[in-house]
């Protein structure tokens, strides 16, 4: 219940301070990296109490794993251009976008710090992988549909995924030339 | 100067607290990931004092840039084994050992944050990749030498290295063959 004002949206406050908290993590993660900073530092980050964040996360390893997955799944869908070639393409430069953008960086070290740090984090990266390979599966089937010769997901993770995670993680540019040069190779 | 015995191997008492520092930031990154211990708690881990890690290191970060530094450079010299392909796979298979050993995961995981974590670890990142960059060209400049048509050290990166580092972070399994294979396609 709040009592300042009726409770006409119901989630609005809610979706409001959860869409805060996140963004208060990506940034406290593209600051300090992973793991350098505490609860009460996103709390006070977000303009929120600690304990709205105990009570909706119960901890930050839940966070993190909740902000990792809410900004890796949410992306924008796959493309559907008529062609695998078309296809891959747009989505490695999506991909590229995403990883290169204000909080790539950041999302990426999360996802990668998770698949490591014990039993909640491995969950949150495996659920990561098998949501992005669905995706990923779903149009390379469309292309088989059609008749066309398409890759499957571990060589599209292994050879156009992988340099790009690795050569950003590295702190290594992308340039568009070097994308498009990933996915014609590996067709 | 130590008061219970002479100093008769300089650098022996030395060396051994570098080893037991090294080895407690090694073990402290596997069980609680990157940047979530503190000095004292490595030199508690270590069996030094405080002012030991401070005075030779200076602080966390220059310690964990000089243990990737170390760990990723004293590994196996490269091989000569006569063809491309056998020092390629005799290469890959040394990293995949390297990266999936008991502090594999642990000393990637800190060459990627190092990669991301401001100037200092900037610099180590580039280091550290800089030296394996020279290893590797020297074994492709003898295969050329040889008059075997090799690939240069960003498709060893991209296509061999980046899979294999992708799965290792992401808790994947890799098996010979799948390196083998990694090897094989890139030819």
């Amino acid at each position: 219940m709040n009592d300042r004002q009726p409770a006409r949206r119901p989630g609005g406050r809610s979706a409001r301070v959860g869409a805060q908290v996140h963004q208060a993590v990506t940034d406290l993660i593209g600051e300090r990296g992973y793991g350098n900073f505490t609860v009460g530092e996103v709390a006070a980050r977000a303009g929120v109490a600690d304990s709205s964040i105990y009570r909706r996360w119960g901890s930050l390893e839940s966070l993190l794993s909740d902000v990792a997955l809410t900004r890796l799944n949410a992306r924008s869908p796959m493309p559907d251009t008529g062609s695998l070639a078309g296809d891959l393409r747009t989505y490695a430069a999506q991909v590229a976008r995403e990883i290169t953008g204000p909080d790539g960086p950041a999302v990426l070290h999360l996802a990668v710090a998770l698949s490591s740090s014990g039993r909640r984090g491995l969950e949150a990266g495996a659920e990561l992988r098998a949501e992005r390979t669905r995706q990923l599966q779903s149009m390379l089937d469309r292309a088989r549909d059609r008749g066309e010769r398409a890759p499957d997901t571990f060589d599209v993770l292994d050879h156009v995924l992988a340099p790009m995670y690795i050569r950003v993680l590295f702190g290594m540019e992308l340039t568009p030339e070097y994308v498009d040069g990933l996915v014609d190779r590996m067709l």
